[in-house]
């Protein structure tokens, strides 16, 4: 067994505190990494605290890693010792079923272990995430990761980045075939939405980012967006009705989806990612029949699909914009993540781990 | 013009009544057709007593129409005098809409011209439907019906036929490339259900009727349905979970979508074709996401996607199963549509209009 350090709760009352563990010594295909980067999803708030009352302790959150190979087993021959990778939200899956057989293993029939706040696969034994010194992975969970990136600002897109990527490959989201870029809609400013603007940018569309703030139209045209539609202006909205190939709604609670629905085009699809809950106000059936509009959701993205991810965003300089912290600030910086205070990801810097706390 | 005599509602309290109008005669394009036989369509009786809150009297519903051609104009080339012709919920559209030059009038950008409760285009004339007569239609809105098909059986293809036929080819319903057919549920066993089956069933599909009527099974079975599945028998609807390709949803008012959701497998589609109000109890996003599934919506169909449905139908020998009714007694009929006494469609026998009233 290998020893290692990290940040844990203990249950969903404390703060994250200092924590001692072991992990798997590193079996035939398996890659050993020490943790360099470690990003802060909304989803380790909610998991930290229970809200979705399905949290094991003790837990180490965090599942946007990246770090340095530093052991393989005989069998890996995806990635060496020295090379830089990442490990996103699962660490695991069944391997057998229809949908790990297509590489989308985030839909496994038998349920992917996720990174922590989850049993490994066959065992009683907690996974641990990210907030920690070393993690072992089965080489096909982890992505290799181009030295060209830059680093810090790349372990986001382990998860903010593929929950944004993954709906818009799956649904094609570029151009027309006839070089017309798609209208898009990136609905939500946040880890998520900014991660929307610049991949929809990246992949030849035309990006709207629709938000309630004012405030942040200055910072979404910075980010790529060549507009900014404000929801709470309805004279806008109207203008825009009808006008829209994809949108992309990373809102991660319930809201009225039907002012967002009408703005799609006949044929437009309405891709949710954040939000889990009852999508209350509902929805009119009879906007979906008038228009054959659909509302879909998407799920993180699987391991193919990821290091494709990574692999574009090599070659087309794209990583997320972070703000660095030490991990004796975790705590400080949930309070801010509750506020929605942070442009637009923090990601721990996990060298501070070897401070004293 | 043309005398034309029907069956009106003069407002949204008074039963139908015999009603004596005026038809334009046929221009260059228009097919006059002696309307053999009109189907009753549940819309006749919501838009009748004004339940959606946008009629117009004095109304001849009616909107699933066949009869025979007795006069065409000198520009028309698809139909001649003597030909069996259907005319369905539209009577014209834009013509120069994207929408209307896909042959996907339904969604003209500009609104289609309805059959009945709707103005003429570019006029303040009304539009009368099928409870007549007589009825002048732009052949591009006119069906051609070969003359093997059950003519007065055939009526409801006109609306419950092409809704429920127009989305299972959108989404490509029928098997696998590899030849293996798809689970198809039709979720609602009235006018639009039971063609779902026929034509779920004749695309190659597996179909599962998917009811709340223990005492439907029976004829779901000799419909063509594989297999019926109560939706309150929860232990089944467990074991079909994550097991559906395709639903189709006829249920026409406000429901839980989310047990039917839950049946469906990753990508797989529920499309609603009946219910235009609030889903409510409101769907759960976390749903859509843990699969990539959708939810969308589509209404009636095209004209060359009518014209093929109803040369399929002559092919397999599809059409409604129907109860023939005289014009005197269309207010009784309305009545027991009311409490979905029918199976599947009443349609009128337009040859009683000659008698006394
Ligand atoms: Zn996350
Ligand atoms: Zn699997
Ligand atoms: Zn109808
Ligand atoms: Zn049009």
């Amino acid at each position: 067994m290998l020893q290692a350090k990290g940040y844990a709760v203990q249950d969903a009352h404390s703060p994250l505190a200092p924590f001692s563990f072991e992990r798997r010594s590193p079996g035939p295909r398996d890659v050993q990494i020490e943790i360099l980067y470690s990003g802060i999803c909304h989803s380790d708030l909610h998991q930290a605290r229970n809200d979705w009352h399905n949290s094991i302790y003790p837990m180490v959150p965090g599942h946007e890693i990246v770090g340095r190979v530093t052991a393989v087993g005989a069998q890996v021959t995806r990635l060496k010792v020295g090379d830089f990778a990442g490990v996103g939200c699962m660490v695991d899956s069944c391997r057998t079923c229809a949908s790990c057989a297509e590489g989308l293993e985030q839909y496994c029939e038998n349920g992917p272990t996720y990174t922590y706040n989850s049993k490994l696969r066959d065992s009683e034994e907690l996974a641990f995430g990210g907030y920690s010194d070393l993690i072992v992975v089965d080489e096909h969970f982890v992505v290799k990761i181009p030295p060209t990136l830059d680093l810090k600002a790349a372990a986001p897109l382990l998860c903010a980045g593929i929950t944004t990527w993954s709906p818009l490959r799956h649904w094609k989201v570029g151009r027309t075939a006839d070089g017309t870029p798609h209208k898009v809609g990136v609905i939500g400013l946040g880890g998520l939405g900014h991660m929307g603007i610049k991949f929809a940018k990246a992949l030849g569309a035309r990006v709207v980012m629709i938000t309630t703030s004012p405030s942040k139209a200055a910072d979404a045209m910075r980010l790529g967006a060549d507009e900014v539609l404000l929801s709470t202006d309805r004279a806008a909205m109207k203008q825009h009705a009808r006008s829209f190939d994809f949108l992309l709604n990373t809102i991660p609670n319930g809201h009225d989806l039907n002012p967002y629905a009408a703005l799609l085009k006949r044929d437009g699809h309405m891709v949710l990612v954040g939000v889990l809950t009852e999508l209350d106000p509902p929805l009119f059936g009879g906007s979906l029949i008038g228009a054959r509009r659909s509302v879909a959701g998407s799920a993180i993205g699987g391991m193919p699909e990821t290091q494709e991810m990574i692999d574009f965003c090599a070659e087309h300089g794209i990583v997320a914009d972070v703000e660095m912290i030490d991990i004796q600030s975790v705590n400080q910086a949930y309070e801010r993540l509750l506020k929605n205070d942070v442009k637009y990801r923090f990601v721990i810097d996990m060298a501070s781990l070897k401070n004293a706390a």
